[in-house]
């Protein structure tokens, strides 16, 4: 099967996560995440698997109009890199796909210290060679979740599911992505505070 | 006019917030934040006013209910130190006044980085000289931000508004809490990286 580029989820590319499976659960639970959450998230698989470009169009819609999130898909000099773009447009594809399985094992634990480690300036840029700036500010993480989410729920209601069934799976994704995001921002945390 | 034990923002003892009001819009613009949101939460005033107590309750007992969490308002040894849980109690009821009020100014931000020291092990434990772990570890910050504004929602439909004023209420206070946990994370941020 031919591999997305840069995609390296259950690779030996991806380092082990800091974070223990144990330790997830324990999260999982802060967020009152549970398997009925991984049942509404499996749900929404089949409807939104043949939308995921349209989904990740309206975020880079989104984020092309905030001059302070382009900025980190461009150039110092504020030039935005269409091949960068692209090639993180494809990511973003199957991030959609990978969360909406809700496979919460090692492997998938490990892929989101990589996310994380992509934002963060150990490793932004180097899965695509990318001229652009060399770390995403941790201020705008928690703040993004909103549109992240916002944008999905017209999507959860497309194809003619019940509005408890909408309003669910869109609660687990909510869930879900703050769950992700807690993860991601590990390598930004001082030492021993995370 | 009493102030509640701990409580000082508007005071000259908060300090100034790293974050300046203008970095702060472009976070507000990030989740995607207006000024119809700060119309909503002011709408959720006089709904949450005399709810507060019943609210914080229900936050109570599910932070009680998790061991995980418990902790850190207990002694090193597991006792849960039950004059800090008073204390901090009071202090979440006017969390949520000064939350629903949405005066984003200077004061305002400076109380939410007195807010971001007091989990983090600068200022954790101080206000109340509690002898309780002394730092909340990040981990779950962002993961409690589901349970804080899930319990919200039913408090917000009780004084008879429409469904799409609860659901536009709701989604202001599901900004303004990323908002404010995003600020929170300040002092776990290492240098130059927020
Ligand atoms: C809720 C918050 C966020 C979500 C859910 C999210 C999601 C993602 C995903 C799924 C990827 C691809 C991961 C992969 O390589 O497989 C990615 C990469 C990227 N994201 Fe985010 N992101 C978030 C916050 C942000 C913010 C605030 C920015 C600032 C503009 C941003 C800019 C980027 C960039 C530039 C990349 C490419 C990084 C690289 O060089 O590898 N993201 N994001
Ligand atoms: C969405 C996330 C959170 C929200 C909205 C929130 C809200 C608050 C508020 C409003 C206060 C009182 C601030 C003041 O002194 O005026 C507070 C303090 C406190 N919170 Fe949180 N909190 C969050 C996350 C957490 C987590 C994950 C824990 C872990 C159990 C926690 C435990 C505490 C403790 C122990 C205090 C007292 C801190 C001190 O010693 O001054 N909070 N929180």
């Amino acid at each position: 099967m031919q591999r997305l580029p840069g995609y390296t989820y259950g690779t030996p590319l991806v380092p082990q996560s800091p974070v223990s499976l144990r330790e997830f659960e324990w999260m999982k639970a802060t967020a009152m995440f549970t398997d009925e959450d991984v049942r509404y998230l499996r749900m929404s698989l089949a409807i939104l698997a043949d939308q995921t470009a349209e989904i990740v169009e309206k975020w880079y819609e989104f984020v092309g109009s905030q001059p302070q999130l382009i900025r980190y898909y461009s150039t110092p000099a504020g030039m935005p890199l269409q091949d960068y773009l692209a090639r993180t447009f494809a990511r973003f594809q199957q991030w959609i796909i990978d969360t909406a399985e809700a496979n919460y094992d090692q492997d998938w634990l490990n892929y989101q210290y990589e996310i994380g480690l992509r934002h963060h300036h150990t490793k932004k840029n180097r899965t695509d060679a990318a001229p652009a700036l060399p770390h995403i500010h941790y201020r705008y993480m928690v703040p993004l979740i909103y549109p992240i989410v916002a944008t999905l729920k017209p999507f959860l209601a497309r194809k003619g599911h019940s509005p408890e069934e909408v309003e669910k799976m869109w609660e687990a994704w909510l869930k879900a992505v703050l769950l992700s995001v807690a993860l991601w921002s590990q390598p930004y945390v001082k030492p021993g505070e995370f």
